[in-house]
């Protein structure tokens, strides 16, 4: 796919929160956006390193000693095996950056887990 | 490093057109800021896809049969063993994922090479 991805454009395809969609892939690693509003729920990502850049809006990463708030052009890195809690209190846009294989509540299931095989390309 | 990144900060500390800089890693992958003006070399990367936002400008990226214009907030991923020559009119500002091995001049040595061991974190 020789295309180009247009953030904008991909971002009015995503209809719901807190279920990123796949945009592009590298290396064994999955690109995403996701729009967030609200609480996500408490999780861990074992074996997994996780990228967040805030594209739009402001998001609260909670940490268990820390909170971390990032505004659009701020990115922060959860290392493996750190749990942390994604918050928005309005709306937001985050691009994010994950191996294939990360599930996107982690080893956490919730109402807001979405299978790995039926995460979606926009 | 629980430490936001701040693109607009980083980017301040890039003195040098096309000498990619690392603000961050995971899974294996570096982030990378790069500020970019006239032409780079054609190069390749065999065996690593290459990703490329575009955070402030304009760049084109041309490729063997096409080229392809990414503006602020546009994206591309140039496939790996895809020859490509990144091009920038004017001072543009590209964030990068790629794999911690990739030279950023791939299989092409020229003068804009860094030895993958020079790049710099910032």
């Amino acid at each position: 796919m020789m295309r180009k991805i247009n953030l904008e454009d991909k971002f009015s395809k995503v209809t719901e929160y807190w279920s990123p969609r796949i945009i592009g892939e590298l290396n064994g690693q999955y690109v995403k956006l996701a729009k967030l509003k609200g609480e996500m729920v408490w999780h861990t990502h074992d074996d997994e390193d996780e990228f967040f850049q805030v594209v739009k809006g402001r998001i609260t990463i909670h940490l268990s000693e820390e909170s971390v708030e990032l505004s659009e052009g701020e990115c922060f890195i959860v290392p493996k095996g750190t749990a942390h809690m994604p918050e928005a209190s309005e709306e937001a846009h985050v691009m994010l950056f994950e191996p294939k294989k990360t599930a996107h509540t982690g080893t956490t299931k919730s109402d807001l887990t979405v299978a790995i095989e039926d995460q979606e390309w926009i």
